[in-house]
């Protein structure tokens, strides 16, 4: 069996759950944040960094590493995580995301989706068999169905017939991956679509059943809906997704959208935010966001989160990383990275521990008085 | 005493040294190599890369740190090792280098250097007291005299009028620091000029001589002219300088000059080219030097320098540093920075080896045969 799920806890109070997910290159605690390594990287980590701050799995991108280096130079160079030096778990995305914010430059049919790639125009085909040949080249250990997002806002009728497309694509790839796989080792999750309609989302979700696949993901959202969207879409469709298998919410989010959404019952999240924040300067603490352009931080001690006890709160200052932004420094970007994904990955670590002592409800309450208690968070 | 220097050994067949500097932040093992750390921070690397790599003492750039953050803030802040978390030592320049290379933006007078800042334009001065006052502000271990460089090639007629206004600088150096540094932690270098002329470097030396300095530097070599004349000059000058003293030949060079340098009777060095090439893709490798930009690294799973023990070379191949670089991600700035100053580091430890071992010509010729055994050095 290439992944297992087990369920440890569920909270009294919301759909809130305390799972584990093992792959065969590692012990993935849930619910967990995965940094988001587009290119084969992590941007400004190192893999030591990583580890040092215990990431168990990374997401990857597949439309960037099919354009370059190209998953057969990938799969010559014995997969991915050799590639990269990973030895724990990654979880590709199918491509599709990125190739229908191409616009212009892509082409929808019932085959797939053509397009010219951003790098050399070159024009290429990225359908659901040929996703699925990337991500089994690169040997992700999480592969994720070619799906169709359609864009927000959209008609129910065209989120219906985005549906039905994304349905026969989920099939196709149930199929290729299934027949060419690597099934001890790679596992495939189906994405919900449906937009923000509740009807449409139970209707996606049944189509995705009755294929049946290894992990189930909620697509479609924090792609321009108003925020209640979000969560209320979530809220719906979270807890009718299988108790027995993990739960996915795509492309999200803020520290706050990670608590509520635990809440509502996704146990897996993905977002740029920590890491491209990061190198515009923004740093994430427990009493809101920093902008470290600010004039106030050119003389500030202080870490960049008093409270935080990473590595880098703990050698360096506010003043220093500030000068290292006006400078336009590399360091700059390690450090406020490894910061910001390591305030990610512990405020998982605090959910985890709540849901553990069935604390959930006081550490979300806690978690949000704090953030408002923030002068410089309200006004960011 | 704020500086130590013992002569350890010295080269039976060269005029190369093996010694020790014993600041009060650290005891710096030489020949030495320092990094460049131009803005408070050696380009891609985290200060506990630089512990991993066991640099004992850095380099940082006055005019740099002058114009931004300001001496003033980074004297409030505690001085520059507290600001940049580096209880190392810390060489600083005068930022007489920089100034002069402003060509039009800057004007020379006995007083000092007018120039405008090339971020915004104001109009500032850079005279021997204020090049002292930064530098005294900022706490650097090692504080260079400030000087004129003079172009290259200029007439003898220059190089003498550039000297005797070297020389009255110094000695205005001398006076300001003595009466305003630290004189318990901080330790004042003079620089000899006088261009490729043995006859006006041995003039320069006799003034600094009559002034008196904790060590001596050779600048003004490295500016353009021939290689042949860079040694010719360094063997000519090197071993009058002191015996007793640092030696440090400013701003040289390939892992070649070095050696040459070394064996000339240079004790400290310090170059952009480990840092800089780094992050346009070109590695140092104990046969030569490679461009990861090259199309033949793309497939290639070797280490950079297969004989190399660094960390990035434990870890990662040619082919991932090649994609990287061509994805533009920081990682290739950062993996290359770390192996290139690696290879920096570790030869300075092989020269001192071999001095110890009184093997040292037997090294030197193994280098360069080393060296010339690669193609690809060859045509690079
Ligand atoms: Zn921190
Ligand atoms: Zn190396």
């Amino acid at each position: 069996m290439s992944l297992r799920f087990e369920l440890l806890a569920s909270d009294a109070g919301t759909a809130a759950r305390r799972g584990r997910i093992t792959t065969t290159r590692s012990v993935i605690e849930t619910p967990v944040f995965m940094p988001v390594g587009t290119a084969a990287t992590v941007k400004a980590l190192t893999q030591d960094m990583l580890e040092a701050l215990d990431a168990r799995i990374i997401l990857a991108n597949t439309y960037h590493l099919f354009l370059r280096p190209g998953h057969e130079v990938i799969r010559e160079l014995g997969g991915l995580h050799r590639f990269m030096s990973w030895p724990r778990s990654i979880l590709t995305d199918s491509g599709g995301y990125q190739v229908f914010s191409l616009g212009e430059l892509r082409t929808i049919s019932e085959e797939g989706v053509t397009f010219r790639s951003h790098l050399d125009g070159t024009r290429l085909l990225l359908s659901p068999e040929v996703s699925m040949e990337v991500q089994i080249a690169l040997g992700s250990d999480i592969v994720m169905a070619f799906d169709e997002c359609p864009p927000y806002p959209a008609s129910p009728e065209q989120v219906r017939h985005s549906l039905e497309l994304t349905e026969r694509w989920a099939r196709r790839c149930r199929t290729y991956f299934d027949t060419h796989a690597d099934r001890e080792r790679q596992s495939l999750f189906g994405i919900v679509q449906g937009s923000v309609y509740p009807e449409l989302r139970a209707r996606s979700l049944e189509g995705l059943l009755e294929i049946g696949f290894e992990g189930y993901a909620i697509g479609g959202l924090s792609v321009g809906e108003e925020k209640h969207l979000m969560y209320d879409t979530t809220e719906f469709i979270a807890p009718r997704l299988p108790a027995d298998k993990p739960r996915y919410l795509m492309g999200v989010g803020t520290p706050a959208d990670l608590v509520e959404s635990v809440a509502r019952g996704v146990d897996m999240f993905d977002c740029v935010m920590p890491t491209r924040h990061a190198r515009n300067g923004t740093v994430f603490t427990t009493t809101g966001r920093l902008n470290l352009r600010n004039a106030r931080y050119v003389r500030d001690e202080q870490p960049l989160d008093p409270d935080c006890t990473c590595a880098v709160c703990r050698r360096y200052s506010r003043a220093y990383l500030a000068h290292l932004l006006r400078t336009g420094e590399i360091l700059a970007s390690i450090l406020a990275t490894y910061h910001n994904v390591h305030h990610y990955l512990d405020l998982m670590r605090q959910i985890r521990h709540a849901l553990e002592r069935a604390e959930f409800s006081r550490f979300r309450a806690d978690f949000h008085r704090r953030q408002l208690s923030s002068e410089e968070s309200l006004s960011t």
